[in-house]
């Protein structure tokens, strides 16, 4: 029952991507919120397990690419491997942000974020950064909004 | 252009009720997530100056009631007047959760939390809770995803 009722949170879904050194990595994630208006602060909820996780601690820096409506397997493909063993970016065209991580040129939207603070939230780390850069790339997408069904 | 890009966060419109002693308030609120799986954790993103901000930091808990589709009013009720004012509450009908939080009966769902954690983010407070309950009252509903149109 618990389960069910976690469907009525409204999430959207994105890529969460960073560059540390030469190591470029995405994963993907739905717990991202805004949390403040000035400073521009966005607040993105990662597991320790995840290489992204690391990769931004080391970095500090990371961005969020918004996923539109028809992405589900891009989703897919940056939800479900690992960037320790597969280039996930393979064949893929992406731009470089001002801060270093990679910005799917598919995404219809991206934030180039700054770290800024870590909380730590049960099995989860919360990464709050703060926006250095935000743009629409495809403003006729519509932002895909999260659905298990589609990625369970 | 930067206010621009932020539309395309995926974001809900919820109200966050609490009570604290015999005062109980709500307001309206999309800055939420879902940050942690197990524990299960809400994060709630208030601005310091909200009256909720400060009953939740008395009582240590809240709920997060989840508006639907068609109930922008509703969301309107409890996002432009202060409930040290105003009681948003004035006819409508409501349950009262485990926590003692106040539940709109018109809520799609709602989670009932005690808070955990507060993390400063800019020019918010993150409160983080966990979830006792968590219980969809109207599954015909869809819940509402913001857009900024619908409010401003």
């Amino acid at each position: 029952m618990q389960d069910i009722a976690f469907t009525a949170l409204v999430h959207g879904v994105y890529v969460i991507t960073t560059r540390s050194g030469e190591r470029i990595n995405g994963m993907t994630a739905s717990w991202v919120s805004q949390v403040s208006l000035s400073p521009l602060l966005l607040m993105v909820s990662i597991a320790p397990s995840r290489y992204t996780h690391d990769l931004i601690k080391e970095s500090g820096v990371f961005a969020v690419n918004v996923l539109s409506q028809g992405q589900v397997d891009l989703g897919k493909r940056f939800g479900f491997a690992s960037g320790r063993r597969v280039d996930k970016f393979a064949g893929l065209n992406y731009i470089t942000a001002d801060t270093g991580s990679p910005i799917l040129s598919q995404a219809c939207a991206y934030f180039d974020a700054r770290l800024v603070e870590t909380f730590p939230a049960g099995d989860h780390t919360l990464f709050v950064g703060e926006v250095a850069t935000a743009k629409i790339l495809h403003p006729e997408m519509q932002p895909l909004v999260f659905s298990k069904k589609d990625f369970f």
